[in-house]
């Protein structure tokens, strides 16, 4: 019986260590409430500087566009860098897991990475296969390398991260690795978000946990012209974190209205419940007619030997 | 703007003769409302027999089950048997597109199939690909060669019937033969429904039309066990019938209270609206690291030559 | 509810004109009680002479064994010759479906065959693809051209013959064909045989109805050294026939005491009931797994055009 | 002379170790007797739970059914699980072959299978290929990688379970392995079932063993609804284990009145009496008529690389 | 049981007229004889001018030699012309089939013929497909469209002429059309012609009836070069005619010592002693190893339309 | 100039290793003679049993007959078996070719062939096409895929054996592939064999030499029935191997008399002599007008990827 702890919460805009602070008062929280596992949201680390357009119109970007990306670099942190090790540590010394969404860093490209920590260290990493609309102007692209499930004391766990969400063969690639803990770190906030974590509940017969940052105008730093703009309380992000069990019946309701952070518990053998009548990477796959290959070679245009 | 009927109603179980009567009162409404396209659910040509159990339990089936399933047997039509000439003929009078839910016969297996009719002639059919649970013993199992997109004058249209609704790998191979109308016939009357409708719709950026039965008790014979038990009053199937755009708007609610006909009206053209940020068979997919192949080679254990 | 009769009787041995007289005695039994089908045993025309070696050991035939052979080969009929057209002549009269079997002569070579006559006239043939044991050395094989299941009044028919029985891709081929009533003319009068037509029947999920000779020595020419040495009362072939529906229930079970005819009377859509649980040729195969393809062409050395 | 011990014998339902247990005293009974292989029942291991339906009717599973599920699915081995691990040292102990039906489970789905193993170890598998009835609701279907014959000390061995012995093309395949001592594990107790044995002997010319189980009312936990309706001696599988030897004699004549272990003793160069005269994969085959071909290619509808 | 006269004789060289005499010298005997077919030696009429080259050496053709096949192309004959009608005329009084070898002229190019003629007049021919040696100087080649087996009361004839029986497709194109009796008019007098003929009689089952030329350098006329080089009385053909039964038994022994007629008289029934155990176009055939494509198309390099 | 050695032995029936050894002696005896190759009668290995009728009449198998044919089952021997071996290490020891008619065992059915062996090791094999009259019901029929002709540095070799000799379509395909020695193992001791050897080689213009048994019925077990019947010193086989060259000429004349081995010596170059004025698969064949097709893939019923 697993139980999960949900931050809906915002990242420190352009402060990683004020935010990695945010990121260590939950994680005590969490543990101290008995989780075995909080999840954080999307790029929770580095952050997700909404309605900011880095001075990017078609054929244009601006010098003051620039700086602000340089800002959103020096954010962002590495794998195996200084910000990770403290995470192992904290996971380590509270003995829970970690899953958060960070602004990964590797030589000159960011990425929207989502970084796993156990009790006995760090487990790995996934990065999105596919940046959504202005996130690709930011974000690199991750490969087929990084597409992890973990067999954890917790359950099987791996990620997708917002739209992501709607790639149906990533999600059969999960699926096949007997995901159990199907973990959705995401910004979306519209209301149509819970219908799709429940789909994919019952489609992958998984329980689904989803946290969405809650991020208001006031996390920009001070001086940064969307805060002079529209104030400090303007919503930005207005959460819907959930959880939802395998036959799609809704263990944790979205709540838009706050910083928080909720609770799941569950039984992963209730699983069978659902496999009974549907396994698309069993007894209702169709391997005669439909056949996905996935290509989990780390792809670098360079590579040397 | 094609206009497009859903019939939300219930077959006359075990009277075929009875049945096409009703799919004729549907059609001549349709076209009367002005409706291009008239969607029926799932087999509700042959129907689908509810709460039935054909007599099986784990290693017995018994002689008053074969017997139900010969009386299901003989109320199932042929591909181009006369029902579906009758269909084909109703289809031109009324100029007006049928897609219907069918229990199809081929020698001796029966198949959940969808056919299509244009005004000009029968276009072909669809045959789920996995019956679920109880159906896996009174339908056979369809194969590639019958997963059809047709481009008609209302737009690209195919089916995915019931939970073929949760098999991520036929949705792919839809969105990919560029479907715009997707036909989702089905009996599944969860709230839940609408939440998987809205998931595809946003996910292939298509619309989504789902026509489920409303059936009570009194659609079997006045001499059938399930009717004695249950009176003619007992609703078996309650509908739910819905509609949604492909940026996932509702475009009809459900209706969980009573037989019925509703219409929806769109803009094939607004499909780009959501391609712009969403494409999973183009820009937002990764062949370098998903590969789908579809087999649409008909199977058949004996071939002759 | 067609009505078969099932003659369970002799050839008489080298002599044509007698057993056609016989053939059109069981003919007219047949009819004037009702039957629309009448079943003859494997080459009731042209005979089994049971016990025969035509002179044959291993290196050695005898110039005696060849002269029986010219007399069995001169007793053979052929497909379109004079026999036929009387046969074919009788069925007309009798409005009754006559199948039977015959040694069918073409060219040098002798063939174990079944011809088939409608009351409309003559259907066509089917010639056993494998002769066993000594049957090798007078008749020849047939190819895949002779293998037809006949769409007719009295149900889809056709036939396998005496250890065809035992081919498990040729029942495959019929049962491919929908073969409702299958036809087993034979000389096997072991007690096993019923099993293997109950086995047949549970297999192809059709009626089953086999007719074998009942032969005894006086069938011989009274001058024929086996007719000398076991008398007149010797019984060589104990008859057996009997007939089976598509559960595997016995409907006519095995005399081995006399020359017989036999009736039986089913109603083909019982066929359903089996096929509920069963059908090989669709939801009970496996077309991913096993691909049996049938050469259907004629095969002959020299062709000419 | 290979002797062979036929248990005939019923699952402990839900309830793993005390099946184990049963398993463990028949194999050391068969041992002690010198028997050089044992033969368990279908699904020994798992259990087949007779009259149970899941809660299973058309369009409806309830939630107890899926809570039966859930337990049957617990009970359930895994091809390289602990149990195995058990069966596999038994084996090599008593120095026997155990064949031994099983529920298979590989990830959410399982499979009727028999898990084959000589003294020196684990040989393999086979999975059912195609589940029957309401089978189809527990099982999924294997696939043409698991249809081994095995070349062992005993014999050439491989299996077919229950209704698969009625798939003529998944015998082919059997034949065409050289199957010496062809092993029908089987739930099936018709008195027809004999027949079928009889057949399958007579067809493929080998030696056939059938272990059917014989299960009371009394196998499902005392809780259980179907045993507290039906008290504790109902007979819900009645057994007919058999044996037959090539030319379809019988060795081994079902006993339909008791949990028992039966002895059969044959020389397999009696293989060549009945080949003399039939073998379907040598010179009683057409290949120019028929080509079946068999993909052997295991089958998942995602695989990785 | 049909009388076959040979006429074992030699032509007039380059005296029509003469050797047409002789032709009605022999027919009448025949006919007297109570013959019902006589069989000519190859090229009877037109002749074989042994020992002749035709001035012809590689690179050069002498004045002489052209005038020498100038006579010889004018004693040449048509299929419908002056001699052929008298030939024709000739059968129907004698009431005999005549079968004989000709030289045929059509157009600028002469062939190695056999014409047919029964009683009710000019059947039709055979022409040689590749004559020998220097006969490919004088004569050309037939094609496929003048391959017949006639079926005469006599029985079913065709004709090989000299090497053409070393030709085993020819043959077995004769074979394919029923040939009973196997007429091979010859100028080849070798010792090995009797084996040859034998086993031609072997391997078709058929009567094997050869007719050879007896000739005398005194055939030349007086004036001729090689006449007066070898006198009178030089043996230039020495015949050899015989005829063999279908299992290779020799029914007319070669005569090398002089014009002359044989007899021979058989019953054609008697084929199917042979047709037992070897029958190279049935039984004894394998259509899937071996396929023999005739083409029996006239082929001319002009045709017009 | 190769000099090949003709063995006219008989087997020792039913005694395989006693066979072997005489094997033995003749290699032995011709290797020390010279000889390049040693030919071996049909199935000197596994043996002809002359006169037996393994029990079989028309429509019966006794079980003696039976017992027989497994006694004879056993002593045949594998392609790769260790009898084959045997062979291959004495070709290689005595640096000679060795060309063994041998009963062949293939799974459970026995094929007449013979087994080709070179110095330098195993080259292939022949089956049997076509079975003759008894040996249909103890042998199955080769196919395509097993009719070499070897490039040895003795020659292009190959064979046909016993009644395969009649098969013109065989012979071309032998022709075709440019056979220089024809071997034709055999046990036909009719006189008319010679004629049939002449007639081969004048027809394909190679060396033809045939091997045949000379059997007497001590070959038999002692406790045999039929050597009871007829005593040690009855011939069953007669001999009558002999050699002939490409133009006819007998090169070893037949001995009816005893067992015995023959050597001949010939020049390879003189069959230009002979394609000279006859080459049937080059200047003396008709392409336009006969076109043979082989099909030399195996066939297999059952097929398996």
């Amino acid at each position: 019986m697993p139980k999960i702890a949900i931050v809906q919460a915002g990242t420190v805009l352009y402060d990683k260590a004020a935010t990695l602070a945010k990121v260590k008062k939950y994680v005590d929280e969490a543990a101290e409430n008995g989780a075995e596992l909080v999840l954080f949201p999307e790029v929770f680390i580095g952050g997700y500087p909404k309605w900011n357009n880095f001075g990017i119109t078609m054929g244009t970007r601006t010098p003051e566009g620039r700086k602000e990306f340089k800002r959103y670099f020096e954010n962002a942190i590495e794998e195996h860098g200084e910000e990770s090790k403290v995470l192992e540590a904290l996971a380590g010394q509270q003995n829970i897991h970690i899953v958060i969404g960070v602004v990964e860093r590797e030589a000159g490209t960011l990425y929207c990475s989502v970084f796993f920590y156990s009790p006995e260290g760090y487990l790995g990493k996934h990065r999105k296969l596919l940046p959504t609309a202005l996130e690709r102007c930011v974000w690199g692209q991750g490969d087929g390398s990084t597409m992890p499930v973990f067999d954890t004391k917790v359950g099987n766990i791996g990620s997708a991260i917002c739209w992501e969400n709607y790639m149906p063969l990533y999600r059969m690639s999960l699926y096949n690795k007997e995901i159990q803990i199907y973990l959705a770190p995401t910004v979306d906030d519209r209301d149509v978000w819970l219908s799709t974590m429940r789909t994919i509940a019952l489609e992958g017969r998984c329980f689904v946990v989803s946290a969405c940052q809650f991020l208001k105008s006031s996390a920009y730093p001070s001086d940064h012209a969307l805060r002079k703009e529209h104030g400090d309380d303007t919503i930005l992000i207005r959460g819907g974190s959930c959880a939802v069990d395998p036959l799609g019946g809704v263990l944790v309701e979205p709540d838009f209205s706050q910083e928080t952070i909720r609770y799941t518990e569950f039984d992963l053998s209730d699983i069978a419940l659902g496999k009974m009548d549907l396994d698309v990477v069993g007894h209702y796959s169709r391997p005669d007619v439909f056949q996905l290959n996935v290509n989990e070679k780390p792809m670098s245009t360079v590579t040397r030997n």
